[in-house]
This record gives structure tokens, C-alpha cells and sequence, in this order.
């Protein structure tokens, strides 16, 4: 049986990908009198006294929504709500099994951006996080924005972040086997959607100065009036010489490639365009930009992929549960840069330098130390930048 | 230890009352290529094909949500969303135990029915019923009415229908025992809520052809203007002879008294104005309308509480679970009139006529057959009705 099928029939089988069960006894009138009526007013009564009271004695404290709309569902577009549901379960199962963290998967009948704000607005105060998949750019920037905004507990988009912390977790690494600066080498990303913009921004923020972004059409260059709003914004803060043109153009003399876009978009020729010592991320699933064998008979020197079947997998699992785990433990407000940061290298620095190879830059998404790594390591900066609210460990 | 004590322990260390747990192995990359990428994909394509496929392959067809907005919590009033939390967390456990539906606890950062109900539809995807829980009347109508027509899944206001359905219940098994006929008493039904109304309706739908709705201010009666829209709407099919006054006065030479008000409203004295062999059933929580000892002295024969210490507990969870399970089989659309009165007569048969007594007139909570009763009465009707979508048995 192919993945295919074995898929289809497991989802078939299990009915979903996950289940709830209730963690008090409910076996004779005793249980019932303390788990509902009447025991379950005293909760109710100390809550209404104060709401924070919910992060003790309800889910809130370790629950988080997965939300989707279904407009940008892996790499098939615009599929609805219910055909993202599988995606958002499966999220769910990642974060209890990966992160212990439990969560809700809920796809949304909306595509209007203020309309979804208000949705999760509104939903919002059973949960101690938002965890926002598979929307489509640039809406998922104006609500993940506004939600921000509006709502005092962590919201994050994982097709953004999850993907911008695991490239730098990766990116850390591959730069201290070619042994270049962060602040010096020169980057091409691939893909001005939401994965790319993220990667782009979060690169800035630990000092990445030359960056180059590209979509379908080429580099984007300030005042292009084709840009949406957010690929403008980034046109003004990326590609500072101004480099025009396709990516072949621009990715000569660049020290690093992370592609967030599609198959087969990158050449080997392009490759030997590149500097000496060159870093090529292909993460466009399940057809890398270029594949690995290709990329190396380019001059690259590390390579990685989205894919668990080469070397180096950069995938978001190595982020979101870990992540969840930490701002919950927490009760963090917010997803600051510096907890990105500090997550990525959480992520890095479980690779020792003895360890450390061109085939080895990332640990494997099933080291049970991922998780605990990069909880650790945002609950750590977290206490440092001064963020937690209450202290649960 | 009290059962306060032990309630806020037990809700503290367990955190909530419910938790998520994956169906699906994710040991190795074999098992994350059939959940995660790149198998999730097959069932996000083929619900892509024909949106009912989410029966299938996700947890929709077993799922339902539990939602409040925290405006009628318990006898607790309005005491926000977060602190309504307790109590929807709580339906879902018992959903779970009692009726093997995995339910998912919601609670609305809302007060105005139109953005309710806009919010309900757009989560609504991954769900195959909604039930709605302590939501203030007269909006619960509004609200429940209008995802009616908007949702082709199940809406059921538990404040109503379960204590509709419950009532009815007792009411077939408590008439047997006096020997009255369901079309020929008369019947008070003091509080004019969510659940007086819904009750008032579901007896009007079986034949009971006499009765009088009682609120705080007395009778309702037709064209009083203090009334708001769904009880000026009770005021024009009920009380057809325009009965006026307070209870007291409306009680005298009434056969059934339904009490879904507050504690201690309803007298001996009272009820000894009321017809022979009469019937008391009162349900308000925890003090009851009248304490069955002062009922049995004002010569009620049969007497009913919401509480598990005295005999005949009618209580919601004989019927939710239940409930949920049957239409959740036969992918109900809606909740119809047939079904509750099904319910109600699957739960009151439940009760052989040889064990028939004053005392003993509904089953326990704890019966496992009232699940399986229940449900079986649901799809019955729904296959005799033709109300069946897929039968999934």
C-alpha cells in the first residue's frame, strides 16, 4: 500500500486525527457532584471573581486553537474549510504528541480578514494561544496583525514563523561550517508569500543586512507598483542596492538560497553563480527547488530540504511544539522576536560542534530534546526580557 | 473535605476537565508521512472533491461543539465567557463518558445574537452538531433559530431541549401511574426561560392541550406588554381560558406543576389547591420550588427534583448524550420535534412497568442503557422520517 492509501485509510479508520477524554471521574453521583452539578459553580464563581483564574482551573492554560480558512493548504491553494481540516487535526496531533500541549483544530467558513479577527476574537477566551495555518498571504498578515492587537495571548501564524525560526535554526549551523558572518553573507529567498516575508524579516532582526527577495516575476525592488502591500513594505526594507530582474539574475555573488516557493525552480547553473562555499535551502515540498545531488554539483556546500528523506529537514515540527510549550508554561502574552531567536537556537545548538557536518545541521524532528530545547530556551528569555506573567513550572 | 473544596482541587490538578489525544502513531517518519506531510494531503484532496467526504476522514462526523457565551451560567447569571468555561468543558465530559461523542468546549467573547450567530457559522466546519448551553433567553431563541436556517447540521439549545425532553420523560411515566391522559390535564410551568418555554412547546407537540406559563410577574397572558417576543408568542397558544394572577392563583385545579424557576416558590398550601393525584415536578437547582416532603404533605403523588438525593432525578444528562450520539449516526440535519419526543418516550420505557413506582419513575443517570436508548429512539425515527443523510452504523 502507497502513503496514498495508507493515508486515506487511516484518516477513515481513526475518524480524525484526534479525540477528546475527560480527565475526572464521572462514575457514581459522588464524581458527578464535584465534576458538574454542583460542583462545577465553584470554579465558575472563583473565575467570574477574576478571570485569570481560568489558566488554573480550566483547559485555557494548556490549550491551544489551531486555526485555518483553507485558503492556502499546503501547496494546494484555495481548498475551503473542510479540506483544510485535515491539516489543522494533524497540527493538533503534532503539538500533544511533540509539545504536550493540547489543541483544538477549528477551520473557519470565512475569508474576509476582519470578519476571521472578529471569529477568533470571539472565540478566544478558552484558549491560552492562537496557532494560525494555512491562511493565505497577504491576509494572514493583516490578522495576525490586528489579533495581535486585540488579544492578550500569543498569536502566531506557523507558515510564517514556525518556517523563518527552523531556517535560522538551520541557517546558524550551516554558517559556522563555512565559516561566514551572519551580518556579512548575502541572501536570496525564494518566495515573497507569507514563509518567505517571515524568513526575511526574522533574518533581519539577528543582523542579516543584504537580502534579496524574490517572487514569480523577480526580485522585488522599492516602488514596484505590482506589490501587494506587504511584499512593498519589504521592498523597502530588503534589496538595498536595488537589484532587478529573475532570480537568476540576482542570485550571483549570494551566499545562501532559501527557497519557500516551488519545485524545480533552481538550476545548477544558477548554483555556480553563487559565492564559494554556497548554502542552498530547497524547502518547497514535496518537489525541493533543486534537488540536493544537483545542488552539490553546483559548488554547494550545505544543503537542506523540507523532505525526511535527505539529509537536513527543515521542517516546522521542530518549532511549534516546543514553542507552545514554552509561552504557555509561561503565560506569555505575546511571540517576541527575541523568542524566535532564542528558539532557533535552541534548535541549533543541540547539534555539537563534534557533530557537526554538512549533513548534520539540524537535529532529527523525533530527538525528544527539540521540544524541551526550545521551551527551555524561550521560557529562559522570557524570564530575562521580564514577559512572564505567572510562573508555573 | 466539601464538595467545593473538592471541586476547585480536582479542576486545579487535572487543569480542565477534558484533554486531546492523538488516534494516529507519529513514532517514525513512516508514521508522519501518512499524518502529517506528505499524506495529509490525500484526505485534504478528496474532501476538496465533495466537502461530506470530511465525514469521513476528519473528526467531524463525531464531533460536536459545545458553546456558551457565559450570559446564563447555572443559576449563576451573566458571569462572563471565561467563566462559563467550567460548565462547557463539563458537557463535553459527560458527552464523552455517557454518549462517545467527542465534543470540544467553546466559550463566546460575545454578547450580540448576530455576531453569535456569525461566529458559530464560520467555526461550524468541523463540527457535526452545535450545542449551545446556558445563553440567555429570549436571545438563545434568536440565536438557535437563525443557525437553524443557516447550518445543515444539528442546533440543539441544551437549557431547552434537554429539559424539554427530560420533563416529557418523566411526565409519560408519573401520568401512567396516576392513570390521567397526556391530552386531557392541565399543567403550570413556572419560569418562562429558555427551558419553560422549550418544555411548554414540547408538551404542546405531544397533545397536552392546558397550560399555563408562569414567570416571576405571574401568568402570561396574551397581550400583556411587558412581555418580551418569545413569551408574547407562548402568551398567544397557551393559557386559552386568559387565566390571570400569580402562581398561587393559577395552580388551583391544575394536574401537573413544572418548575423551572427558583428555589422554594411553590407551597404546600399551593399544591393542595391543585387536583387530585398531582404531579410535581420541581427543578430548580440546587434549592428546589418545593421540597418533596412539603409536596407529598400537600398531596403530590408524584415528585420529581433536578437533584441525584432525592428519587426521580430528572436531569439534562439522561438526554444529551444520547441525543447527540443518534443524530451524529445518521448525520442528522436537525434536531425535529419527532426526535424529542422519541427521546423522551425511549427514556421513559427504560422503566419497566412492573418496577413502575412514585418513586421511581425515571432511570438513573448511571443506567448505561439511557445512552444507547436514547440514540436508538433517534435513529429509528430519523430512518422511519427519511431524516437519515448516511447511515454510518
Amino acid at each position: 500500500m502507497n502513503v496514498r492509501e495508507k493515508s486515506l485509510k487511516l484518516h477513515k479508520e481513526k475518524r480524525g486525527k484526534i479525540e477528546i477524554v475527560g480527565t475526572m471521574p464521572v462514575a457514581n453521583s459522588t464524581d458527578l457532584a464535584v465534576a458538574y452539578t454542583p460542583g462545577v459553580a465553584e470554579p465558575c464563581l472563583e473565575i467570574a471573581k477574576n478571570k485569570n483564574n481560568a489558566y488554573q482551573y480550566t483547559m485555557k492554560g494548556k490549550t491551544v486553537a489551531v486555526i485555518t480558512n483553507g485558503t492556502a493548504v499546503l501547496g494546494l491553494g484555495n481548498i475551503g474549510p473542510e479540506a483544510g481540516l485535515p491539516v489543522v487535526e494533524g497540527k493538533a496531533l503534532l503539538l500533544k504528541r511533540f509539545g504536550d500541549v493540547d489543541a483544538i483544530p477549528i477551520s473557519l467558513d470565512s475569508m474576509d480578514p476582519d470578519d476571521i479577527v472578529n471569529t477568533i476574537k470571539n472565540i478566544s477566551p478558552g484558549f491560552g494561544g492562537i496557532h494560525l495555518e494555512d491562511i493565505k498571504a497577504p491576509e494572514c498578515f493583516y490578522i495576525e496583525n490586528k489579533l495581535k492587537e486585540l488579544l492578550d495571548i500569543p498569536v502566531y501564524h506557523d507558515d510564517q514563523h514556525g518556517t523563518a525560526i527552523a531556517v535560522l535554526a538551520g541557517l546558524y549551523n550551516a554558517l559556522k561550517l563555512v565559516n561566514k558572518d551572519i551580518e556579512e553573507v548575502k541572501v536570496v529567498i525564494n518566495g515573497a508569500g507569507a514563509s518567505g516575508i517571515a524568513t526575511a524579516k526574522l533574518l533581519m532582526s539577528t543582523g542579516v543586512k543584504n537580502i534579496v527577495l524574490c517572487d514569480i516575476n523577480g526580485a522585488l525592488v522599492e516602488g514596484d507598483s505590482a506589490l501587494n502591500d506587504a511584499q512593498s513594505e519589504m521592498s523597502q526594507i530588503t534589496n538595498r542596492n536595488f537589484e532587478k530582474g529573475t532570480l537568476a539574475d540576482v542570485i550571483k555573488a549570494k551566499d545562501v538560497f532559501i527557497g519557500v516557493s516551488d519545485g524545480n525552480v533552481l538550476t545548477k547553473e544558477m548554483v555556480e553563480t553563487m559565492n564559494k562555499d554556497s548554502i542552498v535551502f530547497a524547502l518547497a515540498n514535496p518537489t525541493p527547488e533543486i534537488i540536493p545531488e544537483l545542488a552539490k554539483a553546483g559548488g554547494a556546500r550545505v544543503i537542506a530540504t523540507g523532505r525526511s528523506d535527505f539529509p537536513n529537514q527543515i521542517n516546522n515540527v521542530l518549532v511549534f511544539p516546543g514553542l507552545f510549550n514554552g509561552v504557555l508554561k509561561v503565560r506569555a502574552k505575546e511571540i517576541c522576536d527575541e523568542m524566535k531567536i532564542a528558539a532557533a537556537k535552541g534548535i541549533a545548538d543541540l547539534i555539537k560542534d563534534s557533530e557537526l557536518t554538512e549533513d548534520n545541521i539540524v537535529p532529527s524532528v523525533f530527538d525528544k530534546g527539540v521540544c524541551e530545547a526550545v521551551s527551555k530556551a524561550v521560557v529562559d528569555i522570557a524570564c530575562k526580557l521580564g514577559l512572564v506573567r505567572e510562573y508555573l513550572i
